[in-house]
């Protein structure tokens, strides 16, 4: 879905410019502020490299002209509900419950974020199709506001990691890694009654670690060199 | 885990009591500062109600001093490794990766966090065990510190929602409330042949909605409401 970020009266101008800065993080670019707002310097500068978020915000002057055109409007609270007679704050949604609920939807999602000492009003809630709460401590549930919206943008996120899914190694390689290891241990001279118990060690280590196959070959190369060094290569 | 929250010379006092309030939100509380920094108002005014988590951290020399007696040590990028033939950032694990290989482990849990400008230094990353790196934009990937600990702690928190599951209608209440709206229908004189269509129509509409046994109840009513009005009940 297409986010769209919706700050409600913030007072802080340094919350203002670090919700671009999340937004931008994100990579999301749509960022709605309620009332009329003066982004000066602070702002600016809190933003840092995402000026231009904060440059293409729209201003609105109303709720209703915020979620104009929503496909779901989602309202956040530090304040769930605690009664399941009252239906303003619940049934409520974590962040990642958020996430799975929209996946794969399409349209406007606009989420509302209130004030930073009194959060959205009562009336703003009734506006919204689904309540999402950050499980937080109750010694100290109010978060700050744009800490707030880096925890259910980062949920929201799509970015993907470019690098992060290394090629882990195959099942075939790694008997063959495990082979070699025997081999090994009996030119080292290992202990026979100790073999199997420690050759099962080493699958579990390895196999907890989750080795990707260039770290198998390079393990592989480690026994070559010691093989070559005591002379049975 | 037992979570410790490592700053890592922060350079910005507001930093400092940002992340002290984040760790209190997420109902942590061992935050360590490298090196000594002097904590002052502004840090003090930013953690706002958790005072009490700075005035609590340990100030410690050198990274050694910080990570002592983990089981875990974490080291956080903005920057991941791209090359698979170089083992300083890579592979590496998104907090929530993080999160599925902590889970049900015990001992302490170290997440080193780096400088606002330059991060941790290739020298702090070889001291990490497990390296992180929060799926960010490639137009802009690097967060404010405290952003970063905001959303690592969202992750590995363990806080459970107080009221957050409902309990939902079971699928007999729910037959039971189709025959109603069934026999509703037919009360109303509803086409016939609309009939099965719109009852399945009702069917996904609620399916979806994931009704409680509360709202179910309230549902019943406002039927046996209306059927008393046309009188039928």
């Amino acid at each position: 879905m297409d986010v769209r970020t919706i700050l409600v009266e913030p007072k802080s101008e340094e919350n203002i410019g670090a919700v671009a800065r999340v937004l931008k993080n994100f990579g999301f670019s749509e960022l709605y502020l309620f009332p009329s707002q003066t982004i000066g310097k602070k702002a600016r500068s809190v933003a840092s490299h995402a000026e231009d978020v904060l440059s293409a915000c729209t201003i609105v002057n109303s709720i209703e002209e915020a979620i104009a055109n929503s496909a779901l409007v989602v309202g956040t609270t530090s304040k769930p509900g605690i009664s399941i007679r009252k239906h303003l704050r619940m049934p409520f949604f974590t962040p990642r419950e958020l996430k799975e609920k929209v996946q794969g939807k399409q349209g406007i999602l606009s989420l509302l974020f209130g004030r930073e000492d009194t959060g959205l009003l009562n009336e703003e809630l009734r506006l919204c199709d689904i309540i999402v709460h950050i499980p937080t401590s109750p010694d100290y549930p109010v978060m700050n506001l744009s800490h707030a919206v880096a925890v259910v943008l980062y949920e929201l996120s799509d970015v993907q990691v470019a690098y992060g899914g290394q090629p882990l190694a195959c099942v075939e390689d790694k008997e063959r890694l495990f082979a070699h290891v025997r081999t090994f241990l009996d030119e080292i001279g290992y202990r026979e009654h100790k073999k199997e118990k420690t050759m099962l060690m080493l699958r579990r280590i390895l196999g907890r670690a989750e080795l990707t196959a260039r770290e198998l070959q390079t393990l592989r190369g480690i026994l070559r060199k010691a093989e070559w060094k005591i002379g049975k290569v």
